[in-house]
């Protein structure tokens, strides 16, 4: 069982307008809305892949209770007073980048909630991935918490956060992290990923992506690179989630890290062909693995 | 007791950015979530004015169990399979104009149970005001139906609303219609106000505002116009359903209809000074009729 916290969820609304015209009233064709959150990212790629997962998140409100209502996967709430967050994506199709609104979500003070699911969930679990951004003034110092929780428990943990949950991640020893390339720079102001790197040491295992050109893994012994897909187009936006929940799932069933990584960068290949992040082309992605010239 | 349908109701949800950029992610500073509709506007007016009013609305979805939860006015609702529609402002108080996206809202197919639950509580009522759109692809007749309804049940009816729902209205002969100029000519198809109101010849009173020039009530007798407040600058959202409240309170006291011209047109503008829609300046409203030469 892997347990996956998405520490700030959200309900992601996608306006499709037929033409988006600013400081005007523009009525919107088509609304879609889907459980947002990187963390859902990852646990919905895990039970397409027929791995065992549960999503664990705080929620609140109504949008918490729309949240809870539309998963279709396995999950389990710490329930909050605050009104989990929504934001909004408005495309027409003609802009080459959509406008995007992101509320600043709730303040969340039901940690200790969280904390108790967190307990009663990790009991026999695999491993935890945390995956995610925090909510607005929320103690960065959670993250190590949580990873520190897990070891507690005897629970393997995969964090794949940014800032300074990340560098938490990294002080309280978590097991894998897994920035991409921007991330790692930005979180410990190095100028290269060898030296961002070497920030992190506190971690066992870094895993970067750095997304056309492919993932490496930092580990004690030296740095293992696999090159991306070549030649893939479509939407980023949720590749890096498929790649940590390839990654976990690697973790879990104990594969060779070099193996573990070639999957994570055919998986995180065949969600860029998908539309919605949190999906991935099963087809494609045991295709990228054939032509790769190694067993699936 | 004046009983107010709001066929269409929203969340309003506004976004305060520091700076709006479109075609980027934009963070929200502020969020406010409001229950909308010119219906819900009218009776939080006449809840204000200490006007007995009671809404009714049909309610469906999360965005409705919000707005179940947020009215602070008494209401009644009809259940609805789908999700009531949400409109985002974007403000970042440097655009002359908000943009603003308006979902399509639901397909309501429960109309049965609106007209049952207008049946219960049009029973000893004074007045059914009918304010706002109607849900996309509802039948304009279904406002006739509900005119009709009330005079079965001996209830007189103020219908506010526009395009083939305002020709429904006067078809089924409602006692008042209240469009703006611009809904009025739009409806009719008409060149000027007079051939208009001539083209609503069913109702037994058409209410005309004309923003800062005014109203104008068209009577079998004539008509009597009533200048606006001058010099008063504001949001202009929510004038005209305070002045429909100011009707509807006017009418249901049996007040003379040159006075209830004149205090709607005091409403408006003291709704006018108030920055959210559905809100009135009571001192300033005072002020207002005080500063016109006739008695509150």
């Amino acid at each position: 069982m892997i347990v996956v916290l998405t520490p700030n969820p959200a309900v992601d609304v996608t306006y499709h307008l037929a033409r988006h015209v600013p400081g005007e009233t523009n009525r919107v064709e088509e609304v879609s809305r889907r459980p947002g959150g990187k963390g859902l990212n990852v646990a919905r790629v895990l039970a397409a892949l027929g791995v065992d997962a549960l999503a664990l998140l705080p929620l609140g409100g109504e949008a918490g209770r729309w949240i809870a209502g539309a998963l279709d996967i396995p999950f389990a709430t710490a329930e909050i007073a605050g009104e989990t967050r929504t934001t909004v994506t408005i495309t027409d199709g003609s802009a080459a980048h959509p406008t995007v609104y992101v509320e600043p979500g709730p303040v969340v003070t039901e940690w200790d909630a969280v904390a108790s699911l967190l307990g009663e969930r990790l009991a026999g679990a695999d491993l935890l991935v945390i995956s995610g951004s925090l909510p607005r003034g929320a103690d960065p110092d959670l993250v190590s918490a949580w990873v520190r929780q897990a070891r507690a428990a005897g629970v393997r943990t995969l964090v794949d956060c940014s800032g300074a949950a990340l560098l938490a991640a990294a002080r309280a020893g978590a097991d894998v992290l897994k920035p991409n390339v921007a991330e790692l720079l930005a979180a410990t102001g190095a100028s290269d990923e060898a030296a961002g790197v070497a920030a992190l040491s506190g971690a066992g295992l870094v895993v970067v992506s750095r997304g056309a050109a492919g993932m490496a893994a930092y580990t004690v012994d030296g740095v293992l690179e696999v090159p991306a897909v070549p030649g893939v187009r479509g939407n980023p936006t949720g590749a890096g989630d498929a790649a940590t929940a390839s990654l976990a799932a690697g973790l879990v069933a104990g594969l060779p890290l070099g193996e573990t990584l070639r999957r994570a960068a055919a998986l995180g290949a065949a969600a860029v062909l998908c539309p919605v992040a949190g999906e991935v082309d099963l087809l494609a992605y045991q295709d990228f693995l054939d032509s790769n010239g190694a067993p699936a």
